[in-house]
Protein backbone atom coordinates (compact mmCIF):
# COMPACT_ATOMS: atom_id res chain seq x y z
CA UNK A 1 0.00 0.00 0.00
CA UNK A 2 2.64 2.70 -0.81
CA UNK A 3 1.38 6.45 -0.62
CA UNK A 4 1.71 9.00 -3.12
CA UNK A 5 1.42 12.72 -2.38
CA UNK A 6 -0.36 14.39 -5.43
CA UNK A 7 0.10 17.79 -6.44
CA UNK A 8 -3.15 19.36 -8.66
CA UNK A 9 -4.73 21.96 -10.59
CA UNK A 10 -8.42 22.95 -11.07
CA UNK A 11 -10.29 25.62 -12.05
CA UNK A 12 -13.13 26.43 -9.90
CA UNK A 13 -15.31 27.23 -11.56
CA UNK A 14 -16.01 23.60 -13.21
CA UNK A 15 -16.31 22.37 -9.51
CA UNK A 16 -18.87 22.80 -6.29
CA UNK A 17 -15.29 22.82 -4.57
CA UNK A 18 -13.03 20.09 -3.17
CA UNK A 19 -14.80 18.26 -0.68
CA UNK A 20 -17.01 15.20 -1.80
CA UNK A 21 -20.45 15.56 -0.98
CA UNK A 22 -23.33 13.26 -2.36
CA UNK A 23 -24.24 14.11 -5.71
CA UNK A 24 -22.29 17.55 -6.48
CA UNK A 25 -19.46 17.34 -8.82
CA UNK A 26 -16.48 18.29 -6.66
CA UNK A 27 -12.62 17.79 -6.69
CA UNK A 28 -12.22 15.07 -4.55
CA UNK A 29 -15.07 12.89 -6.37
CA UNK A 30 -13.63 13.25 -9.86
CA UNK A 31 -10.16 12.53 -8.22
CA UNK A 32 -11.13 9.54 -6.55
CA UNK A 33 -13.17 8.02 -9.21
CA UNK A 34 -10.22 8.74 -11.65
CA UNK A 35 -8.08 6.26 -9.10
CA UNK A 36 -11.32 3.44 -8.91
CA UNK A 37 -10.67 3.08 -12.55
CA UNK A 38 -7.15 3.01 -12.40
CA UNK A 39 -6.72 0.66 -9.72
CA UNK A 40 -10.08 -0.88 -9.74
CA UNK A 41 -10.28 0.47 -5.57
CA UNK A 42 -12.37 2.99 -4.09
CA UNK A 43 -9.77 5.18 -2.58
CA UNK A 44 -9.81 8.11 -0.30
CA UNK A 45 -7.84 10.94 -1.64
CA UNK A 46 -6.89 13.23 1.43
CA UNK A 47 -6.51 17.27 0.38
CA UNK A 48 -4.27 19.23 2.58
CA UNK A 49 -7.49 21.48 2.99
CA UNK A 50 -10.70 21.97 1.58
CA UNK A 51 -11.75 24.88 -1.12
CA UNK A 52 -15.02 26.32 -1.46
CA UNK A 53 -16.87 26.01 -4.57
CA UNK A 54 -14.94 28.62 -7.20
CA UNK A 55 -11.99 28.30 -5.75
CA UNK A 56 -8.83 27.78 -7.76
CA UNK A 57 -6.14 25.58 -7.08
CA UNK A 58 -2.28 25.81 -8.68
CA UNK A 59 -1.26 23.69 -5.99
CA UNK A 60 -3.36 22.16 -4.11
CA UNK A 61 -1.36 19.04 -2.20
CA UNK A 62 -3.19 15.57 -1.38
CA UNK A 63 -2.37 12.08 -0.94
CA UNK A 64 -3.57 8.64 -1.49
CA UNK A 65 -2.99 5.11 -0.36
CA UNK A 66 -2.71 2.50 -3.82
CA UNK A 67 -3.14 -1.35 -3.27
CA UNK A 68 0.30 -1.25 -5.66
CA UNK A 69 3.41 0.77 -6.23
CA UNK A 70 2.53 2.22 -9.74
CA UNK A 71 5.68 4.37 -11.77
CA UNK A 72 4.55 8.19 -11.52
CA UNK A 73 4.42 8.94 -14.75
CA UNK A 74 1.93 6.02 -14.99
CA UNK A 75 -0.50 7.64 -12.01
CA UNK A 76 0.16 11.38 -13.76
CA UNK A 77 -0.61 9.92 -17.77
CA UNK A 78 -3.70 7.66 -16.34
CA UNK A 79 -5.38 9.88 -13.72
CA UNK A 80 -4.82 12.43 -16.40
CA UNK A 81 -6.70 10.74 -19.14
CA UNK A 82 -9.67 9.28 -17.15
CA UNK A 83 -9.70 13.62 -16.18
CA UNK A 84 -9.59 14.51 -19.68
CA UNK A 85 -11.46 18.31 -20.17
CA UNK A 86 -12.92 18.29 -16.18
CA UNK A 87 -11.15 21.37 -15.53
CA UNK A 88 -8.75 19.61 -12.99
CA UNK A 89 -4.61 18.13 -13.63
CA UNK A 90 -2.64 15.91 -11.62
CA UNK A 91 0.58 18.27 -11.80
CA UNK A 92 2.73 15.63 -10.23
CA UNK A 93 2.48 12.30 -8.05
CA UNK A 94 5.36 11.38 -6.02
CA UNK A 95 5.67 8.13 -3.79
CA UNK A 96 6.27 9.52 0.18
CA UNK A 97 6.87 7.75 3.30
CA UNK A 98 3.69 6.88 5.65
CA UNK A 99 4.53 9.78 7.87
CA UNK A 100 3.88 12.04 5.26
CA UNK A 101 -0.31 12.93 5.73
CA UNK A 102 -1.48 15.89 3.43
CA UNK A 103 -3.30 18.00 5.57
CA UNK A 104 -2.13 17.44 9.50
CA UNK A 105 2.12 17.73 7.77
CA UNK A 106 1.42 20.63 6.18
CA UNK A 107 3.58 23.52 7.65
CA UNK A 108 2.29 26.88 5.33
CA UNK A 109 -0.08 27.08 3.05
CA UNK A 110 -0.25 30.39 0.75
CA UNK A 111 -3.02 31.39 -1.02
CA UNK A 112 -3.30 34.24 -4.18
CA UNK A 113 -6.19 36.81 -4.42
CA UNK A 114 -6.30 38.62 -7.66
CA UNK A 115 -8.23 41.59 -8.10
CA UNK A 116 -8.86 42.98 -11.67
CA UNK A 117 -9.23 46.77 -10.75
CA UNK A 118 -10.90 48.69 -13.50
CA UNK A 119 -13.72 49.92 -15.02
CA UNK A 120 -14.79 48.21 -17.93
CA UNK A 121 -16.14 44.84 -17.38
CA UNK A 122 -13.84 41.59 -18.64
CA UNK A 123 -13.71 39.61 -21.20
CA UNK A 124 -10.47 37.00 -20.97
CA UNK A 125 -10.38 37.13 -17.09
CA UNK A 126 -14.14 36.85 -16.51
CA UNK A 127 -14.08 33.96 -13.73
CA UNK A 128 -10.37 34.65 -13.13
CA UNK A 129 -10.36 37.64 -10.86
CA UNK A 130 -12.55 40.17 -8.35
CA UNK A 131 -13.59 42.56 -10.94
CA UNK A 132 -13.86 45.91 -8.85
CA UNK A 133 -14.44 49.08 -11.04
CA UNK A 134 -13.53 51.79 -8.73
CA UNK A 135 -10.02 52.06 -7.90
CA UNK A 136 -8.34 50.92 -5.02
CA UNK A 137 -6.11 53.09 -2.72
CA UNK A 138 -3.06 49.92 -2.54
CA UNK A 139 -1.26 52.34 0.56
CA UNK A 140 -4.29 51.81 2.91
CA UNK A 141 -4.73 48.53 2.08
CA UNK A 142 -0.96 47.59 2.55
CA UNK A 143 -1.52 49.58 5.94
CA UNK A 144 -4.42 47.82 6.93
CA UNK A 145 -3.18 44.55 5.90
CA UNK A 146 -0.06 44.90 8.09
CA UNK A 147 -2.22 45.08 11.48
CA UNK A 148 -3.59 41.45 10.63
CA UNK A 149 -0.08 40.01 10.53
CA UNK A 150 1.50 37.66 13.03
CA UNK A 151 -0.42 35.45 15.61
CA UNK A 152 -3.85 36.75 15.91
CA UNK A 153 -7.53 35.59 16.92
CA UNK A 154 -8.84 35.74 13.95
CA UNK A 155 -12.96 34.85 14.64
CA UNK A 156 -13.94 38.02 12.80
CA UNK A 157 -12.22 36.18 10.02
CA UNK A 158 -14.22 33.26 9.72
CA UNK A 159 -17.21 31.96 8.41
CA UNK A 160 -20.06 31.54 11.01
CA UNK A 161 -20.02 27.83 9.08
CA UNK A 162 -16.36 27.21 10.49
CA UNK A 163 -16.17 24.32 12.85
CA UNK A 164 -12.56 25.52 13.90
CA UNK A 165 -12.45 24.83 17.94
CA UNK A 166 -9.67 27.25 17.98
CA UNK A 167 -9.58 30.52 16.11
CA UNK A 168 -5.57 31.58 16.84
CA UNK A 169 -3.64 31.83 13.55
CA UNK A 170 -0.44 33.32 12.70
CA UNK A 171 -0.57 34.79 9.55
CA UNK A 172 3.28 34.45 8.50
CA UNK A 173 2.80 37.67 5.29
CA UNK A 174 0.36 39.67 3.76
CA UNK A 175 1.80 41.14 1.32
CA UNK A 176 0.03 43.04 -2.27
CA UNK A 177 1.35 44.78 -4.93
CA UNK A 178 0.07 45.70 -8.05
CA UNK A 179 1.16 44.83 -12.11
CA UNK A 180 -1.43 46.92 -14.18
CA UNK A 181 -4.66 46.93 -13.50
CA UNK A 182 -4.19 43.49 -11.32
CA UNK A 183 -3.63 43.84 -7.78
CA UNK A 184 -2.47 40.19 -6.03
CA UNK A 185 -2.58 40.14 -2.16
CA UNK A 186 -0.29 37.03 -1.01
CA UNK A 187 -0.92 35.13 2.19
CA UNK A 188 0.67 32.13 4.70
CA UNK A 189 -0.06 30.97 7.21
CA UNK A 190 0.33 27.44 8.78
CA UNK A 191 -3.47 26.67 8.50
CA UNK A 192 -6.83 29.14 7.65
CA UNK A 193 -9.88 29.03 8.86
CA UNK A 194 -12.88 28.89 7.37
CA UNK A 195 -13.39 31.73 4.33
CA UNK A 196 -10.47 33.65 6.37
CA UNK A 197 -8.88 35.01 3.53
CA UNK A 198 -11.90 35.78 1.53
CA UNK A 199 -12.87 38.15 4.61
CA UNK A 200 -9.74 39.31 5.14
CA UNK A 201 -9.61 40.52 1.32
CA UNK A 202 -13.09 42.07 1.30
CA UNK A 203 -12.21 44.31 4.75
CA UNK A 204 -9.64 45.57 3.03
CA UNK A 205 -11.26 46.05 -0.38
CA UNK A 206 -13.62 48.26 2.16
CA UNK A 207 -10.21 50.33 3.27
CA UNK A 208 -9.42 50.25 -0.20
CA UNK A 209 -12.46 52.18 -1.65
CA UNK A 210 -11.90 54.82 1.81
CA UNK A 211 -15.21 53.19 3.21
CA UNK A 212 -13.27 52.00 6.17
CA UNK A 213 -10.08 52.93 7.72
CA UNK A 214 -7.10 51.42 8.66
CA UNK A 215 -8.09 51.68 12.26
CA UNK A 216 -11.71 49.90 11.49
CA UNK A 217 -9.75 47.13 10.81
CA UNK A 218 -7.69 46.96 13.52
CA UNK A 219 -10.54 47.11 15.75
CA UNK A 220 -12.24 44.52 13.49
CA UNK A 221 -9.91 42.49 14.97
CA UNK A 222 -10.00 42.79 18.21
CA UNK A 223 -13.66 42.41 18.55
CA UNK A 224 -13.45 39.01 17.77
CA UNK A 225 -16.77 39.05 16.58
CA UNK A 226 -17.51 37.98 12.64
CA UNK A 227 -19.97 40.51 12.66
CA UNK A 228 -17.81 43.34 13.09
CA UNK A 229 -15.83 41.86 9.76
CA UNK A 230 -15.87 43.48 5.83
CA UNK A 231 -18.26 41.00 3.54
CA UNK A 232 -16.72 37.61 2.14
CA UNK A 233 -14.85 38.27 -0.81
CA UNK A 234 -16.12 36.01 -4.43
CA UNK A 235 -14.41 32.83 -5.01
CA UNK A 236 -13.29 33.59 -8.61
CA UNK A 237 -10.75 35.77 -7.11
CA UNK A 238 -8.99 33.01 -4.86
CA UNK A 239 -5.90 30.85 -5.70
CA UNK A 240 -4.48 28.45 -3.50
CA UNK A 241 -0.78 28.16 -4.98
CA UNK A 242 1.04 26.29 -2.19
CA UNK A 243 1.19 23.92 0.39
CA UNK A 244 4.83 23.47 2.12
CA UNK A 245 5.65 20.36 4.41
CA UNK B 1 -20.28 63.87 -37.40
CA UNK B 2 -16.82 63.10 -35.22
CA UNK B 3 -15.16 60.66 -35.56
CA UNK B 4 -13.97 58.38 -32.36
CA UNK B 5 -11.06 56.20 -31.62
CA UNK B 6 -12.11 52.85 -29.65
CA UNK B 7 -10.00 50.75 -28.18
CA UNK B 8 -11.53 47.41 -27.52
CA UNK B 9 -10.29 44.09 -25.72
CA UNK B 10 -12.40 40.72 -26.95
CA UNK B 11 -11.79 36.67 -26.12
CA UNK B 12 -11.17 35.16 -29.45
CA UNK B 13 -13.30 31.84 -28.50
CA UNK B 14 -16.32 34.08 -28.24
CA UNK B 15 -15.93 34.93 -32.03
CA UNK B 16 -16.24 33.76 -35.50
CA UNK B 17 -13.12 36.63 -35.97
CA UNK B 18 -13.41 40.66 -36.03
CA UNK B 19 -14.86 41.15 -39.99
CA UNK B 20 -18.59 41.38 -40.25
CA UNK B 21 -19.91 38.33 -41.76
CA UNK B 22 -23.50 37.63 -42.57
CA UNK B 23 -25.17 34.90 -40.26
CA UNK B 24 -21.72 34.78 -37.65
CA UNK B 25 -21.41 36.48 -34.71
CA UNK B 26 -18.45 38.53 -35.36
CA UNK B 27 -16.59 41.47 -33.48
CA UNK B 28 -17.58 43.92 -36.32
CA UNK B 29 -21.03 43.18 -35.92
CA UNK B 30 -21.13 42.94 -32.23
CA UNK B 31 -20.05 46.52 -32.00
CA UNK B 32 -21.90 47.48 -34.90
CA UNK B 33 -25.73 46.32 -33.24
CA UNK B 34 -24.24 48.28 -30.03
CA UNK B 35 -23.54 51.85 -31.56
CA UNK B 36 -26.78 51.46 -33.61
CA UNK B 37 -28.58 50.82 -30.40
CA UNK B 38 -26.36 54.33 -29.08
CA UNK B 39 -27.28 56.73 -32.20
CA UNK B 40 -30.00 54.38 -34.01
CA UNK B 41 -27.84 54.18 -37.01
CA UNK B 42 -26.42 51.65 -38.74
CA UNK B 43 -22.28 52.93 -38.82
CA UNK B 44 -19.36 51.42 -40.36
CA UNK B 45 -17.00 50.37 -37.31
CA UNK B 46 -13.51 50.27 -39.00
CA UNK B 47 -10.39 48.28 -37.40
CA UNK B 48 -6.85 48.58 -37.46
CA UNK B 49 -6.91 44.93 -39.11
CA UNK B 50 -8.67 42.00 -38.87
CA UNK B 51 -8.05 38.80 -36.92
CA UNK B 52 -9.36 35.42 -37.49
CA UNK B 53 -11.93 32.91 -35.45
CA UNK B 54 -10.15 32.42 -32.06
CA UNK B 55 -8.06 34.90 -31.71
CA UNK B 56 -8.07 37.34 -29.31
CA UNK B 57 -7.21 41.09 -28.44
CA UNK B 58 -6.23 43.32 -25.66
CA UNK B 59 -5.79 46.44 -27.17
CA UNK B 60 -7.85 46.22 -30.91
CA UNK B 61 -8.36 49.98 -32.35
CA UNK B 62 -11.18 51.07 -34.39
CA UNK B 63 -12.73 53.94 -35.28
CA UNK B 64 -16.53 55.22 -36.14
CA UNK B 65 -17.90 58.24 -37.28
CA UNK B 66 -21.10 59.07 -35.59
CA UNK B 67 -23.87 61.15 -36.31
CA UNK B 68 -23.37 63.75 -32.93
CA UNK B 69 -20.69 63.99 -30.61
CA UNK B 70 -20.95 61.72 -27.38
CA UNK B 71 -19.26 62.04 -23.73
CA UNK B 72 -16.83 59.36 -24.16
CA UNK B 73 -17.64 57.98 -20.79
CA UNK B 74 -21.04 58.03 -22.42
CA UNK B 75 -19.96 56.00 -25.17
CA UNK B 76 -17.71 53.53 -23.46
CA UNK B 77 -20.79 53.15 -20.77
CA UNK B 78 -23.66 52.70 -23.35
CA UNK B 79 -21.66 50.01 -25.72
CA UNK B 80 -20.65 48.08 -22.86
CA UNK B 81 -23.97 47.71 -21.76
CA UNK B 82 -25.32 46.83 -24.76
CA UNK B 83 -22.47 44.24 -25.26
CA UNK B 84 -22.70 42.57 -22.08
CA UNK B 85 -21.72 39.22 -21.10
CA UNK B 86 -20.86 39.33 -24.87
CA UNK B 87 -16.90 38.95 -24.43
CA UNK B 88 -15.82 41.90 -25.88
CA UNK B 89 -15.67 45.47 -24.06
CA UNK B 90 -15.10 48.74 -25.17
CA UNK B 91 -11.45 50.05 -22.99
CA UNK B 92 -11.63 53.36 -24.12
CA UNK B 93 -13.31 55.58 -26.30
CA UNK B 94 -11.74 59.32 -27.75
CA UNK B 95 -12.48 61.89 -30.10
CA UNK B 96 -9.76 62.33 -33.29
CA UNK B 97 -9.12 64.17 -36.04
CA UNK B 98 -10.89 63.15 -39.12
CA UNK B 99 -7.63 62.18 -40.62
CA UNK B 100 -7.36 59.57 -38.14
CA UNK B 101 -7.70 55.82 -39.81
CA UNK B 102 -7.60 53.12 -37.79
CA UNK B 103 -5.95 51.31 -40.45
CA UNK B 104 -4.23 53.56 -42.53
CA UNK B 105 -2.58 55.55 -39.77
CA UNK B 106 -1.02 52.23 -38.18
CA UNK B 107 2.18 52.69 -37.54
CA UNK B 108 3.11 49.56 -36.03
CA UNK B 109 1.34 46.49 -34.68
CA UNK B 110 2.00 44.38 -32.01
CA UNK B 111 0.82 40.54 -30.83
CA UNK B 112 1.95 38.25 -28.42
CA UNK B 113 1.63 34.35 -28.97
CA UNK B 114 1.53 32.50 -25.98
CA UNK B 115 2.85 28.69 -25.32
CA UNK B 116 2.01 26.95 -22.10
CA UNK B 117 5.29 24.63 -22.73
CA UNK B 118 4.53 21.71 -19.82
CA UNK B 119 3.23 17.76 -19.92
CA UNK B 120 -0.21 18.51 -18.04
CA UNK B 121 -3.27 19.37 -19.53
CA UNK B 122 -4.38 22.87 -18.88
CA UNK B 123 -7.30 23.66 -17.00
CA UNK B 124 -7.45 27.40 -16.06
CA UNK B 125 -5.96 28.61 -18.99
CA UNK B 126 -7.61 26.46 -21.57
CA UNK B 127 -8.06 28.30 -24.71
CA UNK B 128 -5.80 31.20 -23.64
CA UNK B 129 -2.34 29.31 -24.82
CA UNK B 130 -0.96 27.06 -27.35
CA UNK B 131 -0.53 23.71 -25.34
CA UNK B 132 3.21 22.04 -26.55
CA UNK B 133 3.91 19.37 -24.01
CA UNK B 134 7.24 18.67 -25.19
CA UNK B 135 9.81 21.09 -23.90
CA UNK B 136 10.79 23.67 -26.50
CA UNK B 137 14.97 24.46 -26.94
CA UNK B 138 13.90 28.58 -26.83
CA UNK B 139 18.22 29.54 -27.46
CA UNK B 140 17.34 27.42 -31.26
CA UNK B 141 13.61 29.62 -31.21
CA UNK B 142 15.71 32.59 -30.75
CA UNK B 143 18.50 32.38 -33.19
CA UNK B 144 15.69 31.10 -35.57
CA UNK B 145 13.74 33.88 -35.00
CA UNK B 146 16.35 36.72 -35.15
CA UNK B 147 16.14 35.75 -39.09
CA UNK B 148 13.07 36.72 -39.53
CA UNK B 149 13.76 40.33 -38.23
CA UNK B 150 13.90 43.06 -40.82
CA UNK B 151 12.71 43.41 -44.27
CA UNK B 152 12.03 40.28 -45.88
CA UNK B 153 9.42 38.99 -48.54
CA UNK B 154 7.34 36.67 -46.15
CA UNK B 155 5.61 35.03 -49.23
CA UNK B 156 6.71 31.93 -46.89
CA UNK B 157 4.87 33.17 -43.76
CA UNK B 158 0.84 34.08 -45.32
CA UNK B 159 -1.75 31.98 -45.88
CA UNK B 160 -3.20 30.89 -49.56
CA UNK B 161 -5.92 32.89 -48.87
CA UNK B 162 -3.84 36.11 -48.25
CA UNK B 163 -4.73 38.93 -50.39
CA UNK B 164 -2.43 40.98 -50.20
CA UNK B 165 -0.48 41.97 -53.70
CA UNK B 166 2.86 42.89 -51.64
CA UNK B 167 4.40 40.31 -49.55
CA UNK B 168 7.18 42.42 -48.35
CA UNK B 169 7.00 43.21 -44.68
CA UNK B 170 9.18 44.55 -42.08
CA UNK B 171 9.45 42.97 -38.59
CA UNK B 172 10.73 45.07 -36.31
CA UNK B 173 11.41 42.81 -33.14
CA UNK B 174 11.09 38.86 -32.50
CA UNK B 175 11.24 38.35 -29.04
CA UNK B 176 10.96 35.20 -26.85
CA UNK B 177 11.09 34.87 -22.92
CA UNK B 178 10.11 31.66 -20.77
CA UNK B 179 8.46 32.92 -17.10
CA UNK B 180 7.86 29.42 -15.60
CA UNK B 181 6.15 27.26 -18.12
CA UNK B 182 5.25 30.12 -20.72
CA UNK B 183 6.79 31.37 -23.34
CA UNK B 184 5.86 34.60 -24.85
CA UNK B 185 6.50 35.43 -28.45
CA UNK B 186 6.51 39.31 -29.21
CA UNK B 187 6.41 40.60 -32.39
CA UNK B 188 6.17 44.04 -33.97
CA UNK B 189 5.40 44.99 -37.69
CA UNK B 190 3.55 48.39 -39.41
CA UNK B 191 1.43 45.25 -41.01
CA UNK B 192 1.24 41.58 -41.19
CA UNK B 193 -0.08 39.53 -43.96
CA UNK B 194 -2.77 37.44 -43.08
CA UNK B 195 -1.27 34.45 -40.45
CA UNK B 196 1.77 35.88 -40.57
CA UNK B 197 2.68 35.77 -37.10
CA UNK B 198 0.82 32.14 -36.79
CA UNK B 199 2.62 30.75 -39.23
CA UNK B 200 5.88 32.33 -37.65
CA UNK B 201 5.37 30.24 -34.27
CA UNK B 202 4.69 27.51 -36.05
CA UNK B 203 7.85 27.36 -37.99
CA UNK B 204 9.73 28.30 -34.34
CA UNK B 205 7.93 25.23 -32.77
CA UNK B 206 9.37 22.94 -35.02
CA UNK B 207 13.04 24.36 -34.44
CA UNK B 208 12.11 24.40 -30.52
CA UNK B 209 11.43 20.61 -31.20
CA UNK B 210 14.80 20.21 -33.02
CA UNK B 211 12.64 18.69 -36.23
CA UNK B 212 13.66 21.71 -38.07
CA UNK B 213 17.32 23.24 -37.62
CA UNK B 214 17.68 27.23 -37.52
CA UNK B 215 19.09 26.81 -41.38
CA UNK B 216 15.90 25.04 -42.50
CA UNK B 217 14.34 28.65 -41.71
CA UNK B 218 16.55 30.33 -43.48
CA UNK B 219 16.16 28.47 -46.20
CA UNK B 220 12.31 28.88 -46.00
CA UNK B 221 12.50 32.40 -46.16
CA UNK B 222 14.40 32.88 -48.93
CA UNK B 223 12.15 30.19 -50.62
CA UNK B 224 8.97 32.71 -50.61
CA UNK B 225 7.03 29.93 -50.78
CA UNK B 226 4.13 29.05 -48.33
CA UNK B 227 4.45 25.17 -48.80
CA UNK B 228 8.27 25.52 -47.42
CA UNK B 229 6.63 27.19 -44.13
CA UNK B 230 6.00 25.48 -41.01
CA UNK B 231 2.37 24.93 -39.83
CA UNK B 232 -0.21 27.77 -38.70
CA UNK B 233 -0.25 27.60 -34.93
CA UNK B 234 -3.58 27.75 -33.46
CA UNK B 235 -5.47 30.74 -32.84
CA UNK B 236 -5.91 30.11 -29.09
CA UNK B 237 -2.44 31.67 -28.45
CA UNK B 238 -2.48 34.84 -30.34
CA UNK B 239 -3.06 38.07 -28.68
CA UNK B 240 -3.48 41.57 -30.63
CA UNK B 241 -2.00 43.76 -27.95
CA UNK B 242 -1.12 47.08 -29.80
CA UNK B 243 -1.29 49.48 -32.04
CA UNK B 244 0.86 52.94 -32.49
CA UNK B 245 -0.24 55.49 -34.55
Amino acid sequence: MPRYKLTIEYDGCSFHGWQSQPDANTVQDALQAAFLKLTGESLCVIGSGRTDAGVHALGQVAHVDLPKAYPTNQITGAINYFLKDRGVVLLNAEEVDFDFHARFSAKARQYTYKIMNRPMPLTLDEGRYWHIKKELDLNLMREAASHLVGHHDFNTFRSIRCQATLTMRTVDFLTLEKIDNVILIKIQSKAFLHNQVRIIVGTLKLVGEGKWTVQDVKEALQAKDRIRGGPTAPPEGLYFTKVFY
